[in-house]
C-alpha cells in the first residue's frame, strides 16, 4: 500500500507514525513544501526571545529520524502541484532541482496546514516585515532584530505586531523581553478575539503594564518607508494615526487555509477555503484524507461546522486517519471543542467553546456567571486570582464554553471544563465536581465548583443576574438602585462602583433592611460577586420583588471599563 | 424551621451556609466539640513547617463571622451526648461551663468527622507524642517544637512520624524544613497507601534523598521513655528494631469516624463505625442528615460503597443536604471518586479511584499502562517528567483510577482524568481528550492523551503487555527473551534493565530482525516504555509470533527495585 500525505508538521507526521505502527509493509512518503518537518511551530515566539535557546530543538523530528526510526521517506522542498484523483496520482515540484514528477498512491493524506494572510495592504510586501510561519521565518526575524539592536543600540529599537490573537501576544511578550519599544495594533475592538471584551480587557491592561502601546478597532492602511531609513517602516491606521518607524514589523494577522490546488483538483472545499470532511475525515475524492488546520471539522458544542487551527487536534486527526485507513472499524472525529491557552507575561487567558459575542450573534438564549476565586487555598502563602467566565445554556445548564485568566491554575481549570464538556457533564454537574485538593494546588472548594455553583444557582432561578454592560443604563434608570454590599474601606479603595450607588455592608444588610427601597428595581454588587449573591438571597427572601445580582461585581465591570477609557 | 448541625468544619459549616441562603428564616444552630469551627484543617501541617505564618488564617470563620455574615447560631465546646430520634432532640453537654441541656431539631446534620486513631499501643499516651485533628493539636505541637529546639538546639531534634499517608507525609516534609531528624515509620509494606508500591516507590527514594531514614513494613510496637529524658520516647518495632530516642511523635495512623452516640441513638452506622446513608445523604432515622469523614457513600466505580474522608467531598456533601432539606426536588449524591493529591517536597503524589491492589484483591480484570512523558513541550526550558500510571477494564476500556507523580502538572492531570472519569469518558476518549496546549504548560499531545492511547492500543489488542512484577520470572525462563532497544549509552548510565537482556537500538532494529529469536517469547523494554511499543510493532508485523511490552519499561521497573533493595 502507497500512503503519500502532503504537509509533515503535526498532524502529517503523526499520521506517519502511526501508519508506520500498522503497517511494517505500507511505502509512506511524507512531501514537505519547506526544509523541515515536524518543528516546534508553537516554540517560534520563545526562540525569538530567547527563552529556548537550543535551535536544534526547534526541529523535533528530522527527515533522518524518521527515516531511521519509523522507516518513512521524507522529501522536503517539494511542493504538490497538481491532484488527479480519478488517477489517485500527484505531481510533486521538487524545488531544489527544479524537478517535475507524478507519484501514484493509494491513500492521499491532505495535512497542508494554513498559511499566514498577508491582506493586500500598501507597503505590506516591505523590508521589516515579517510572517512567522516556520523556521526559516524564524531565523530570519532573528538574525534581523540582531542586525538591528547591533545598529542601533538595543533599547531603541521599535516594534510593531499586527494582529492581537495567540501569536501576536506571544510576540509581544518576546520582543518586550528583547528590550524593544513595542506597539500592538489589532483591527477588531478588541484583543484576544476568542475571549470576550471584559476578559480579554485584563491582559490589556496588563500589556499596558508592561510598557506595550496596546491600539485596537483600527485597521491598518499603510505601511510607507520612513525618511531616510529604507528598512524602517511608518504605520498609517484606518482612523488616520500614524505610528513612529518601526523597524520591525510582526504580522500576526490570522491564517487561511493552503488550499488552492486541493479546490482546483475538484476536493470539496468550503467557500472559505476548507477541506470539507465527513466523520471519518474523508474527503470528497475517494482515498483522500485531510486533517490539521485546513480542514473544516464539526463544532460539537452545536452540531455547525467549524475550522479551529490548533496542534493538539491535528496531532489527533493525523493518528486516526491512520488508524481509519488500516483498522476494520472506522473512527469517527467528534469534533474540536477550541480549547486554547496563551501566555502574556505573567498571565495566562484560555477559552473553551463558545463565546458571548458568537452566541449573541447566532441569537442563541444563554447565560453568563462571572467568579473570582483564588487559584489554591486562601491561607497559604501566594494565592492568585482566578478570574473565570463560564457561559451555558439558561434552561438546561448546558455548558457553552468558558474563558479563565490568571496568573497560576489557568491551564488545569481549562483543560477540567473542556474535559466536562467532552463528557457532557452540565453547569450541575461542575458544581458537584470532584476535584483534587492541597493546599499549594488547589481548594475544598475549586474555582470550577464555584462557577458550576453559581451557573446552577441561576439555572434553578435561586438568583437572577444582570450583566457588566446592562449596568450603565440600569445606574441613571430612577426605577433602579444599585446596592453595594462592599465594606465602606472597599470602596474608599477602589472607588464606588457608581456614583449613585447606595452602600449597605453584607453584615449589616439584614439590621437595615428598611434602609433598602421595596418598590425599585435592586441590582446588587459587591468586589467580586460573593457577597452580592448572598446579599441578593437575604432581600429576595425577605420579600423584595426586584432583585439582581451584578455578574462578577465590582472585579469584572472595572475590567471592562479599564480598557473602554 | 430548627435545624441543628453537629460539627462545624468543612461538612457543617457548608451545610449551615447553604441552608441561611435557602431560608432566611430558619433556625440554624451549629455546634462544635471543640473551640473552634470551620478551620484550615489541610493547612495545619504548613502552619507547624512555618510556611503558613498567619495563625488567625488559620480559622477561616468564627463564630462571630457566621452568626454576622449569616445570622447562624454557633456554639463551640459543645459536646452531644445523646440524640432521641423519635422526640427529635439532642442532649448537649457545654464544656465551658459544664451544663448539660436538650434541644429540639427539625432537622438534624451530623457532620461529626473522623478522630485520629490511637490503638492501644504501650506509651502511645506519653508526652511528645501528638496527634493532629484541630488547631488546638497544631498549637500544642509547635509550641512543643519550639520548646525542645531551643533546649536541644535546633538541628538535633529527633522526630518520628508514625503513619506515611497524607498527613504524615505533610508533616515530614515541614519537620524536615525545621531542620529536624525525621524517620517515617509504616506498618505496611509501602508509603502513601492509596497508590500502587511501584508509584510510592518514586515518593520513598525521594524522602531519602532528603535525608528522611523510611522504615515500611513494620509495625509499632512500644514507645518507652528515654533513659533520662522522660520528655522523649524510644520506639520500638514489630520486628524488633529500636529508633533512636525521639523528642517528638506525630502520629498519623489514620481516622475512624467519631460515632459512638450516634450509634448507641439507634441511627445506622455499618460494623467499622461509619454512618450509612441514602443517595440524598439521609440517614435511617427520620430527619437526620449525615455528612462528611464519619459517612460511607457510593464507590461509583463498582457501585459499591467506601468511606473516603477528604475534605472536598464533606463541603460538596454539606451544601447538598442543605438542598436536600429546602428544595422540593431532592438531589442525589452521584459518589465520591476518591480525588486526591498530596505534596511531599518537590513533587506531588495524586491519585483518583481503584488501585491495583484494590482490584486484584477483588479478583477483577484490569490493566495497567505506565507512562513517564514531559509535562509540557519538551523543547520548552524546564520540562519535568510526569510519571502515570492509568488502571482500566481492559474489555471495555472503563477507567478504574490513575496515579500521578512528579514535579510540575501532576493536579491539572488528575482532576483531568477525574473529569474524564466523572463524565464517564473511557481510555479511548482520554486518547482524543482536547486539552489547552502552549509550550510552558503543556504539549500537542498531553500526558493524559499518551496514556490513553497507550490504554487503548491494549484494548485493541495493537499491543500486550507485561508488568514489572513479572520481569524476574520472566527474566529466568529460557524460553522468554528480554529484548531492550534502548541506545548503548543509555545501558551503560543505568545498567541493564536485566543482565541477560539482548540489546538492539530500536534504530538498528528492521535491519537486525534475524538477530532476534522467532521461537522465543519476547518481552521489550526501552528507558520509558514509547520505543519499545514501536519496537513491538515493528515485530508482530513481521510475523514474531509473541512480543509483548513490559509496560513502563526501564523507569518503572528502576521505581519499584529501589525501594524494594
Amino acid at each position: 500500500m502507497k500512503i503519500v500525505i502532503v504537509g509533515g508538521v503535526a498532524g502529517g507526521a503523526s499520521a506517519a507514525a502511526r501508519a508506520r505502527r500498522l503497517s511494517e509493509k505500507a511505502e509512506i512518503l511524507l512531501l514537505q513544501s519547506g526544509p523541515d518537518i515536524s518543528f516546534a511551530s508553537c516554540g517560534m515566539p520563545y526562540f525569538i526571545g530567547n527563552e529556548i535557546t537550543d535551535r536544534k530543538s526547534m526541529a523535533v523530528q528530522t527527515p533522518e529520524s524518521l527515516r531511521r526510526t519509523l522507516n518513512i521517506e521524507v522529501r522536503v522542498l517539494s511542493t504538490v502541484t497538481d491532484i488527479k484523483t480519478d488517477e489517485k496520482t500527484i505531481t510533486v515540484r521538487d524545488d531544489a532541482k527544479g524537478d517535475v514528477y507524478t507519484k501514484a498512491y493509494d491513500h492521499l493524506i491532505l495535512a497542508v496546514g494554513a498559511a499566514p494572510f498577508k491582506p493586500p495592504i500598501p507597503g505590506i510586501e516591505r523590508p521589516g516585515l515579517f510572517s512567522l510561519r516556520n523556521l526559516q521565518d524564524m531565523d530570519q526575524i532573528y538574525a534581523w532584530i540582531e542586525k538591528k539592536q547591533k545598529e542601533l543600540g538595543e533599547g531603541d529599537m521599535r516594534c510593531v505586531v499586527a494582529g492581537a490573537g495567540f501569536i501576536g501576544l506571544e510576540m509581544v511578550e518576546q520582543l518586550v523581553h528583547r528590550n524593544m519599544n513595542v506597539t500592538l495594533v489589532e483591527a477588531m475592538p478588541q484583543i484576544m478575539g476568542p475571549m470576550d471584551v471584559e476578559m480579554a480587557a485584563i491582559l490589556h491592561s496588563d500589556l499596558e503594564a508592561h510598557g506595550v502601546d496596546v491600539i485596537v478597532n483600527d485597521p491598518i492602511a499603510s505601511f510607507a518607508e520612513a525618511p531616510k531609513d529604507p528598512e524602517s517602516s511608518i504605520l498609517t491606521l484606518k482612523s488616520g494615526k500614524v505610528l513612529p518607524a518601526a523597524q520591525l514589523t510582526i504580522l500576526g494577522l490570522g491564517v487561511r487555509p493552503d488550499t488552492d490546488v486541493i479546490k482546483q483538483a475538484g476536493i470539496e472545499v468550503t467557500p472559505r477555503g476548507h477541506i470539507v470532511v465527513d466523520e471519518t475525515l474523508h474527503t470528497s475524492a475517494s482515498n483522500v484524507w485531510a486533517v490539521g488546520d485546513a480542514v473544516e471539522i464539526t463544532n460539537p458544542i452545536l452540531g455547525e461546522k467549524w475550522a479551529v487551527p490548533l496542534a493538539g487536534p491535528a496531532n489527533r486527526q493525523g493518528r486516526m486517519v491512520a488508524d481509519n485507513i488500516f483498522l476494520e472499524t472506522k473512527r469517527k472525529y467528534k469534533g474540536t471543542w477550541r480549547v486554547s491557552i496563551v501566555r502574556s507575561f505573567e498571565l495566562y487567558a484560555a477559552c473553551v467553546g463558545l463565546n458571548d459575542k458568537l452566541l449573541k450573534a447566532k441569537g442563541l438564549p444563554y447565560s453568563v456567571v462571572h467568579i473570582h476565586p483564588n487559584d489554591h487555598a486562601g491561607y497559604y502563602p501566594g494565592a492568585e486570582k482566578v478570574h473565570l467566565k463560564l457561559i451555558f445554556d439558561p434552561m438546561l445548564g448546558k455548558i457553552y464554553g468558558a474563558q479563565i485568566v490568571g496568573k497560576a491554575g489557568v491551564d488545569k481549570r481549562i483543560d477540567v471544563i473542556a474535559t466536562a464538556m467532552q463528557g457532557n457533564l452540565k453547569v450541575e454537574d461542575l458544581a458537584e465536581l470532584e476535584l483534587s485538593y492541597a493546599p499549594p494546588t488547589g481548594s475544598a472548594k475549586d474555582a470550577v465548583n464555584y462557577a458550576g455553583m453559581a451557573a446552577q444557582n441561576t439555572v434553578e432561578g435561586l438568583v437572577s443576574q444582570v450583566q457588566w454592560t446592562e449596568l450603565e443604563t440600569l445606574a441613571s434608570d430612577p426605577s433602579t438602585v444599585i446596592l453595594d454590599v462592599c465594606n465602606p474601606g472597599e470602596i474608599e479603595g477602589n472607588g464606588p462602583l457608581v456614583p449613585t450607588a447606595l452602600n449597605i455592608p453584607l453584615g449589616e444588610l439584614r439590621s437595615q433592611l428598611n434602609e433598602v427601597p421595596r418598590d425599585k428595581k435592586l441590582v446588587v454588587s459587591c468586589a467580586s460577586g460573593q457577597r452580592a449573591y448572598y446579599a441578593c438571597c437575604i432581600l429576595k427572601q425577605n420579600g423584595f420583588p426586584d432583585v439582581q445580582n451584578l455578574a462578577g461585581a465590582f472585579m469584572t465591570t472595572s475590567f471592562a471599563r479599564q480598557t473602554a477609557a
